[in-house]
C-alpha cells in the first residue's frame, strides 16, 4: 500500500456515500480507476443498485484502463445476476492492478472477486482504507452477517435531555439548520423509521424536505395495533413514497384493510412485553431488503430499540436550552442494573451546527 | 487601532486569565508593555490582588517604559488604596500610549483611570478587544454591576440527561479527562458551590485535586437547616481550605455552632418556597467578595437557580451513555410555560475532551 492507494481509495470511499439509501438491497460502492497518477474513470452504484460502480468507472476509462489500477471499495462481484460479474469485466478491460478495500462477505462473492482477478494475473492489493469503506457499508455488512439493517437513532434533545415541554410542545427544539441535517441524514438512509406513539402525537410526514431531492426513503410506523392517525398530514403524504408498517399478530382487520387500501405494505411482527419485538421488526426489515434504517423516536420506541441492542449508531442534536424535569424525556427507561453495564456509545465526530451542536456516536 | 494592537491585546487578555479565581474581590487584568515592537514587560494581577498587573510589567519594562505603548485589559485604577493608582504609575513611567479594552465600571475608577492619563498628555485608545476582556472579566463586572458574582453551572451528564442511574450510581458518568477539565474550572473560579442534597449523597470534598494546584477555592454548601453529613470525606477535608455555609434562618442553633466551631464561616439566607431563596444567596456571596462562583449541582439545587435566572454560564460534559428515563435527571424541574420561553443559552465552544464531549454556553 503506497501514499496514493489511500489517497485514491479515499477518493473511492467518498463517491461510496452518495448512493447511501437509494440502492438497498445492495452495497453501495466506489470505484476510480488511475492510469500513470491520472483519474481515468469513476462511478459510484448507481439509484436501485444498478449499474454497479465498476462498469460505470471502466466505460469513463474506456482503453486508458489498459494497464490501469483499479479501487474498489469492496471486492467486485463474481456471481451472475442481472449484469455479468465485475470481476471479469475488470479482467476483460486488461486492468493491471485491483486495490480494494475489504472482502465481501456475500457468499455469493466472499473472496470469489479477488480470486477470479489474481487468477488472471492481476495485482490485487486489499484491506486499504478498510475501516473507513467497514463503515460506508456497514448497514449492507449488518444485514449479510446479521440479517437485519445498519439502525441510526436520532435524539433532538435539550440540554438535559428533553425532547418536548410538560405539555408536549417540542417544535423547535433545535434550530434550521439541525433540522435541515436530519432531511440530509433522511436521504441517505433506505428508510426512516418512528413508533406509533409519535405517529399519533405528531402525525408526521416523515418525508425528506427542502433540499431539492426528488428520492424518498421508506416511511415506517411501528405500531402493534395499526392504531395510526387517519386522514391526517401521514396519510395525506403516502403517495410520495413506499410505506410500511411493522404490526403485531393481533391488529385488527379493518386496520390492516385501511392502510393496505392506502397503499401501505404491511408487516407482521412478532409481539412482546410492552409492545413490538424489536429484534424481530429488525429482522423482518432485514429481510425486506432494507440495509440503513433511521429510528426518530419517540422516547419509548427508541428504548425498547436501545434496551435490544439494536441501535448501532446515535446521532445528538444538542440544543442550548434547559426544559427541566417534568419535561419529556427523550429516551423512556432502560434496565441495565449497574452504570458499568448501562449501554455505551463511543463519540466519532462533534460539531456545532447553526445554534445546536451535532455530536455522532457508534456503539462500543 | 491596528492589527499589532489587536495581537498585543490578545497577549495581555491571555495574561489575565492567569489570575483567575485567585484575585477576588479584584478583577484578572492584564498588562503588556511594547517598545519599539518589543515586548518589555508583563504582567497579570497576582493572588490576592496585589500587585496589580501595570506595576509588574512596569517593573520588568524598567527605563524601556519610557515612550513604549501600555496594553491593558481594563482601564488602570485612579483610587488610592493600598498601593497608588496604576494610572499614576503609568504617568510617572512615562509611556507614550495606552491601549485598553474597557472602562472599568468601579464608581471609584470609571473613566477616571483614562482621565489621569489624557490629563498627563498620554494617547490612550479604548475598546480593543473590548469583547474578549469582559469575558475574562465578567465575574468582576457582575459584581460591580449587579452585586452578584458570575454563576456557572456545570453539569455532566449522559447523553440522555442524567447524572445517576435509578440506584444513584454516578460515578463515573464522564471519563477522566473530563474530570481533570472540572478540576480546572473549579481552580478558575473563586468558589465552588452545591447544594445540601449532593453533600448528603456524596460527601463530596469539593476541592482541586490531581493538577498541582495547592490553591484552593472557597467551597460553598448550600443548606437550609445545615443539614450536612458529619465526620465524612467533605469535613475531613475542611482544613486544606475556606468553607462557607449558606443556610436559612431556621438553622439549628446546634448545626451553626457545629460547622462554625470547625471553621466554616456562615451565611445567613433568606427563605423562599423550596429553599434558600438563590437570588438572596447569589447577593451574600456577591457581599463577601465573591466574583466567580462555580456550581456542582444537584438537580433540584441547580434548577432553582436556573428558575431564579442566576445562571450565567452551562459548561456540559456529555458521556455517551444512555441511562434512560428512571435515571436521575441533571436538571429538576422548571417553570416557564411555553417552549420559547424556557431557558435559552447560547454555544460558544465545543470539543471533545478524552472519551466525552464538553460545550460552553452562555446566557443569551
Amino acid at each position: 500500500m503506497t501514499p496514493d492507494d489511500r489517497r485514491h481509495m479515499a477518493h473511492a470511499v467518498a463517491l461510496s456515500r452518495r448512493g447511501l439509501g437509494r440502492v438497498w438491497p445492495n452495497p453501495s460502492v466506489g470505484c476510480v480507476i488511475v492510469k500513470d497518477g491520472v483519474v481515468v474513470g469513476r462511478g459510484f452504484t448507481a439509484p436501485g443498485g444498478r449499474p454497479h460502480a465498476e462498469p460505470q468507472a471502466l466505460a469513463m476509462a474506456g482503453a486508458a484502463a489498459r494497464g490501469a489500477t483499479a479501487y474498489v471499495t469492496l471486492e467486485p462481484c463474481a456471481h451472475h445476476g442481472k449484469t455479468p460479474p465485475c470481476a471479469n469485466a475488470l479482467v476483460a478491460a486488461g486492468v493491471a492492478r485491483v486495490v480494494s478495500a475489504l472482502e465481501d462477505p456475500d457468499p455469493r462473492v466472499s473472496g470469489g472477486g479477488h480470486a477470479i482477478l489474481r487468477a488472471a494475473g492481476i495485482a490485487v492489493t486489499t484491506g486499504v482504507m478498510e475501516a473507513e469503506a467497514r463503515s460506508v457499508q456497514q448497514g449492507f455488512l449488518s444485514r449479510i452477517t446479521t440479517g437485519r439493517p445498519l439502525l441510526t437513532l436520532k435524539l433532538a434533545l435539550s440540554v438535559d435531555g428533553r425532547i418536548a415541554t410538560a405539555d408536549g410542545e417540542s417544535r423547535w427544539i433545535t434550530g434550521p439548520e439541525a433540522r435541515a441535517r436530519v432531511h440530509l441524514m433522511r436521504a441517505s438512509h433506505d428508510a426512516v423509521l418512528v413508533g406509533g406513539g409519535t405517529a399519533r402525537a405528531d402525525d408526521p410526514e416523515l418525508t425528506v424536505r427542502g433540499l431539492g431531492i426528488a428520492h424518498q426513503p421508506v416511511r415506517i410506523v411501528a405500531s402493534t395495533g395499526l392504531d395510526l392517525p387517519r386522514g391526517g398530514r401521514f396519510e395525506a403524504a403516502m403517495p410520495q413514497g413506499p410505506v410500511w408498517l411493522p404490526h403485531g399478530p393481533a391488529a385488527p382487520a379493518e386496520a390492516r384493510a385501511y392502510w393496505a387500501g392506502r397503499g401501505a405494505r404491511l408487516v407482521p411482527c412478532a409481539e412482546t412485553v410492552g409492545g413490538l419485538d424489536p429484534d424481530a421488526m429488525m429482522q423482518a426489515l432485514g429481510d425486506a431488503g432494507l440495509t440503513r434504517v433511521f429510528c426518530e423516536g419517540g422516547g419509548a420506541f427508541a428504548a425498547a430499540l436501545v434496551q435490544a441492542g439494536c441501535v448501532d449508531r446515535l446521532e445528538v442534536f444538542g440544543a442550548g436550552l434547559l426544559l427541566g424535569d417534568g419535561g419529556r424525556a427523550g429516551l423512556g427507561a432502560l434496565r441495565y442494573g449497574p452504570l458499568a453495564a448501562a449501554p455505551r456509545f463511543e463519540l466519532v465526530d462533534s460539531r456545532s451546527v447553526g445554534r445546536d451542536v451535532w455530536h455522532s456516536h457508534r456503539r462500543v
